[in-house]
Order: C-alpha cells, then sequence, then structure tokens
C-alpha cells in the first residue's frame, strides 16, 4: 500500500463517486461479505492483534491500554454483528428531507447524499476500525482510517479483510483505506487534503482533537470530550438521585458520557453528602470536593483543575452550590458541551435547567450514560459531536450524509 | 465602542445567553421595531453612505462597485421591509426536529437552539448588515457584522440605528454589534475567537473565502462562489434550452447563481449554436468558446483559465461535449459545486445527471437563478453554502441553528 496520503485521497475520491451511486442492497452486501469474513479469519486477525498487545507490552504501556488494544474472538465476533445491525438499518441515503412543489409549479427536493469522503483519526480500539469501515460504507462515502500506530497491525489485517469482502460483494476495494500510522505527517497530510476529503472525524483524547481543529484545513466534527455534570437540585428526590449519581460515575467510568462531576444544592447538602460521600466511595470513587464536601474522610481537596477534568477513570469533583443559578454559572465554566443532567422534581427548574444549559444532550431525572447513539435508538454511532455545526450529540448514519437540492421544471425561467 | 474584537466577542457571547431565551414575540417585535427605526432614519443612513460613496469615488473606485455600495431611500426602505417579512416566519427556534419515546421510558427531544453567537464577513453592500442583523436576531443568534472598509459609514449607521431599535423593543443592544473595520486584523482576530464565536459565515470574493478557511479555528460556513454551468443535451427541446441559458446568463449577471459556462452535446451542436451564439451575443454577452464555438464570429478562443472562471458579467465560457459523460466530466473539473443545470427531454440522462453531479442544486430543465432562499420559499437567506458539512445551498433561518437533545426520565439509570 503506498504511503502517499494524498494519492489514497484521490483513489478514495475516485472511489466515492461509485459508491455513492451504490443501491442499498449492494451496500448490504457488503456489510455481510464483512462480516462473515470477519468471522472467517478470526484467526489472522488475532495473531496480528497479539503482536500488537506483545509490543505494547514490551514497551511498557498500562494494562487500561492494553485492554482497549487487545481483541478476543468474542470481540471479532461483536464486530461482525455490528456489521450485520448496520445492514438491517435504512440507507440514510436518497431520503429526502425537504420536499415542495413551488408556486410557479418548480419540484424542489431535498436529498440526502453521501459527503464523498470521510477521514477517520482515532486512538486505541481496533474496534473503531471496524466500526468506522461500516457506517462509512452504509452511508456511501469512502473512508480513509488513520488508526493510533500501537494498533497497526490489527488494524491492517482488519482492513485486508474488509478490503477483499467488499471487492468480492462488487464494490472497489478502495471504499476502506487505511493510512499508514508509521508518522505523524500522515495525519497531517490528511487534515491538508482539502478538496479531496470532505470530513475529518478525530475520535480520541483532548489533544488529539486539539490538534486536528487547529491545524485542520478540511472540516471537523469534533467529538467525545465529556465534563459531565450531574446537579441534585433542592427539589430532588434524593434516593433517586443517588442511584443516577452512581450510575452515571461507576457504570463505566472510561467513557465520554460518564459523569466527571457533582453539583448539590446547598438546601440538601446535609443531608445528601453522606448518603452520595458513602456511596460513590464504597463505588471505589476518589471524590476530590469543595470545602462542604471535603469535611467527609477520604475526600481530597479539589483544586481549580479537578472542575474542569474528564478523568475518565474513578475520581469525581464535587461542589454544592448554592441555587440553580450557582450549577448553571459552574456548568457554563466548566461544561465541554456534551452531556448535564439534573436531578430536581420542580418542573420550572427543569425547564430552567433544559433552557439555560448549552451541551449536545441535557438529561433531567436521567443518568448521562444515556447520551449514545445505540440507548437512543440510532443503531449505529461514529462518535458523539460536541460541536453546534453539522451535528451535536450521537452522530448515527444520517449525520453522515450532506444534502443535495433537486429541482425539476419544464423550462422554467426568472 | 471598542475596537477589541475579543471584548466585543464577550459581550456577544454573554447576551446570547439572553437572546436564546427570548420568545418569539419578543424577537418579533425586535424586528419591526428596527424596520420603523430604518424608515424613520433614512436621512443618517444616507447622509453616511453618501460620504462612503463619495470616499470610494475619490479612491476611482469602479461603478459597478460604487452602485452595490450605494444606498438609496428606495434600498433603505426594502431591507426594512425585509425585517417586516422575517417577523412574520416561523421562528426556528424550540421546533422539535426528531423526537421519539424509548422503550425503556426515557422521553426524547431534538429541539432546535440557537448558536450563540454568529460572526460575519462580507465584502461590499451595506444590505447585508441589516439582512444579517435580522436573520440572526430572529434566529436567536447574537452577530458580530465585519463589512468592508469601503462601506464602514453606512454600516456604522445601519448598526446604530438597529441597536437603538433592538434596545427600545427590551433585548440587549448587543444583540447586534460592528467590527471595527480599520484594519485587516480585525478579520484575523474573529477567526481565531474560537470559543465565544460559534460559527463564521464569510460572503464575498472567492479570495475572501479561501483566505478565511485557511485562516479559522472558529467553523465556517462557506458560501457563494459560483461556476455555474448549463448542460443542453441532445435530446433537450432547443427553444427551451436557449430561453434557459439566456435567462441563466443574462437575467442579473453578477450573482453566485448566474451561469458561467454553457456545454452542448455535439449531437445538436450544429444546429444550437448558430442560435446560443446569436442570441447570447445579442444580450450583449462575450463568448469564450473551444474551437467549435470560437469558429462563429465575434466568440473569442478560451483558454483553461476561462473554464474556471466565475466572470459575474457578461462572459460565458462554452464547449461542446461528445456526450453526458464528456459533460459529467467536464463540470467534475470545474464546479465549485454551487448549482448545475441539465436541458433534456431523456428522463434517463436526466436521472444520471441528478445522481452524479456533485453540487448543492441540481437542476433539471430550469435556470441556474433559482437556486436562491428567496425562490425556494425560505423567506431570507444568509447566503448559499457550497460547502456539504452543516447546510448546502441557500440558508434560511432553521440552518442558522444547531439542536440539542433534551431526554427525560424518572430515575432512569443504564
Amino acid at each position: 500500500m503506498s504511503t502517499d496520503v494524498i494519492e489514497l485521497a484521490r483513489r478514495a475520491r475516485l472511489t466515492s463517486r461509485k459508491l455513492a451511486l451504490a443501491t442499498r442492497a449492494t451496500k448490504d452486501a457488503a456489510l455481510l461479505a464483512m462480516a462473515d469474513a470477519l468471522d472467517g479469519q478470526v484467526d489472522e486477525v488475532l495473531a496480528a492483534n497479539d503482536d500488537d498487545v506483545r509490543r505494547a507490552q514490551d514497551a511498557g504501556t498500562d494494562d487500561h491500554m492494553i485492554d482497549r488494544l487487545r481483541l478476543t474472538s468474542e470481540r471479532v465476533s461483536a464486530m461482525a454483528e455490528g456489521l450485520r445491525d448496520l445492514a438491517r438499518l435504512p440507507d440514510p441515503v436518497g431520503e429526502v428531507v425537504r420536499g415542495s412543489t413551488l408556486a410557479n409549479g418548480l419540484e424542489l427536493r431535498q436529498v440526502r447524499v453521501p459527503f464523498g469522503v470521510v477521514g477517520m483519526i482515532y486512538e486505541g480500539r481496533p474496534n473503531v476500525t471496524v466500526d468506522a469501515a461500516g457506517i462509512c460504507l452504509k452511508s456511501g462515502n469512502a473512508v480513509l482510517l488513520r488508526g493510533s500506530s500501537s494498533a497497526r497491525g490489527s488494524n491492517a489485517a482488519l482492513v485486508r479483510v474488509l478490503r477483499d469482502a467488499v471487492e468480492d460483494a462488487g464494490l472497489p476495494a478502495d471504499c476502506v483505506q487505511l493510512v499508514p500510522a508509521d508518522s505523524r505527517e500522515t495525519v497531517k497530510e490528511l487534515m491538508r487534503a482539502r478538496g479531496l476529503v470532505d470530513v475529518l472525524v478525530p475520535r480520541g483524547g483532548a489533544g488529539l482533537i486539539e490538534s486536528v481543529i487547529e491545524e485542520s484545513t478540511v472540516p471537523v466534527i469534533e467529538t467525545g470530550v465529556g465534563n459531565c455534570h450531574v446537579y441534585v437540585d433542592a427539589a430532588a428526590d434524593l434516593d433517586m438521585a443517588l442511584a443516577i449519581v452512581l450510575n452515571a460515575k461507576t457504570h463505566r467510568t472510561s467513557v465520554c458520557n460518564a459523569a466527571e462531576s457533582l453539583l448539590v444544592h446547598a438546601d440538601v447538602a446535609q443531608t445528601f453528602l453522606p448518603a452520595v460521600v458513602a456511596a460513590l466511595q464504597d463505588g471505589g470513587v476518589t471524590i476530590h470536593g469543595d470545602a462542604a464536601f471535603a469535611s467527609y474522610d477520604g475526600v481530597v481537596p479539589a483544586t481549580e483543575d479537578d472542575f474542569g477534568r474528564e478523568y475518565l477513570s474513578h475520581d469525581i469533583s464535587a461542589a454544592v452550590v448554592p441555587d440553580l443559578d450557582g450549577a448553571l454559572d459552574h456548568i457554563r465554566r466548566y461544561s465541554t458541551g456534551h452531556t448535564e443532567a439534573i436531578v430536581t422534581g420542580d418542573q420550572a427548574v427543569a425547564r430552567r435547567f433544559v433552557a439555560e444549559v448549552d451541551a449536545a444532550a441535557v438529561l433531567v431525572n436521567a443518568s448521562t450514560r444515556f447520551t449514545d447513539g445505540g440507548e437512543f435508538g440510532f443503531g449505529a454511532e461514529i462518535g458523539i459531536s460536541t460541536q453546534k455545526l453539522h451535528a451535536r450529540g450521537p452522530m448515527g448514519l444520517p449525520e453522515m450524509t450532506s444534502t443535495k437540492y433537486v429541482v425539476t421544471g419544464d423550462g422554467h425561467t426568472r
């Protein structure tokens, strides 16, 4: 495979013209072929992954990262199942978003079309390789996959399997291309391939995403950093609040929709703090608290930094706020615009929180963990956008498309 | 007014929080107040404009540019009427784009919300100042207006009138702010105000737009450059084709949806070329043609450059293509992705053209001049997006919003 990213992008562009015209039947057949191929060649994939894991272990990579990197036959099987799920979802391409006949008789249709070429820049998990390849193929986009160098063997093996299957199903193999991960230069080239690449989706840590936004001339969809708050209002059912806080923090800590910060209305602090501190600590969570929280045993005094952190671990920052306005101010200051939740029984308070919090998702009396394409019923998710342009929140298949106006007349002039 | 753009952006951000919560009734009242104020203070506006026009004349600016700059009482009146039209349009904010109750009983709503702060960077016409202020206000966005220095007196007068009216109507004057046009630095500051400005909309020539895309870290919506083609197919009704070509080229030449290039199928060239050359030349159009066209009197031989040009004048490039594929290849090579039209009576040809041409609008048997927010029935237009992200084609009020997911439960956890 060539290491010239621009050449890869050119091939993707050419291929995208064919893929844009592919019918749903053809695309679904390719997805099923990809799934079967993964199942059939699981041994090759696992062997390549073993090499990656061994190299990472030799380099002293921590266990958490190794776990993200490691594939098992169950994980490969789950990827294949994900592709089969995609085949069952409706094709976003061709959907008429808006349509009318104008006063002069012109027929106006706004129709979903693929972007063309999508670039994915991501870290860690090799399952993103398969998910992104599937979602892009179903939405009619050629994809350029730039994974991390730690997963390069796994990604190469996966892409080899997928490309062969795509070709066997009658679509060009170049629908799915791997961008070499051997140097940081290949990311830079991808970010400057304006005109060849239509959109870049970075998935990973805040540093990766920030650098792509800074440097890319290709339009970027920002994803994923979540400093999510749970605000327990004075009018909250405190048992409900406790269950939501625990679930939001401890159900899965390494994901962007996990809670990272707890705010409690001063009026219920005396009742709620002992209960929530004990419950979180029982769950293995370290609380980085303001003065009110820090008066409890085991609570670490919070620094300014703590309130801005996305821990992705068994840590949570916590503060008592004087009232709803205090909570809103705090969230405005520290929010990454991902997911913010309130627990309250007061309808007027809930309405204000929903109206005034500026985030992709605002949850009332529900755990932050629900901000997820699967939970929202989208069936597939390429990431969670935290920007306001194009897509905000979980992005499913329709979010991976643009639109085109088709206007039909019979000789209309102005 | 401070010349510190970041300070203006901070004020816009603060104001945007209030404006986002304003009801439709409040916003419409402000729009009507703005319209009345323009009508009432037309003399001050015209006096300021006179100074701009005189300065431009002294600088030797060409008549075409002077005409774009010049305001008349009719033009000011039309701006006021535009604001009243906006007041009649539905409020995009609060519209539920998608909504369902999930299997677990969670209520999911995707609701339109304002972006927050919009930056407009534009050239020439002072009417953009009023249009943009109105559209941003109606869509709940605070706006930072950076017009051209040639119109700085007119823009300052207009913004003064608008701000007073907004304040009288009970909204903060800072909903509408003018960014000083005294140096290029103010554009640069606007482009780096990520986090304070949510989206930038450049309107103007290709050079302006290219530089904003290159340099901005604020997300940009690319607008307006249109190298629009009309392709006359072998199966075209040639009378219809002639009318469409003439309308597309000569109805108004200075706009982005004017035709700039004509492609004719070889099979009808012998019949159509004499007619279209004569008709265009009668209309005062200079044809820059390939060899087939250049054999006609008065046709200037086209250079490679001509086919890539957006003339915005009484000029058109023209070529004969061997077939539909030739037309598609030519368009793929030179299109700016704005508007492409075909004239054909062949349904299969029309279907292929619509499917394969990659542009914001594809027109069948209609003039390119119809790609317009007004013609599409949107009632207002901030520009025509030629990019694929977020909005493509004419952008009305809904395109000036983002969305937010609101999820309501009664203690839901995962």
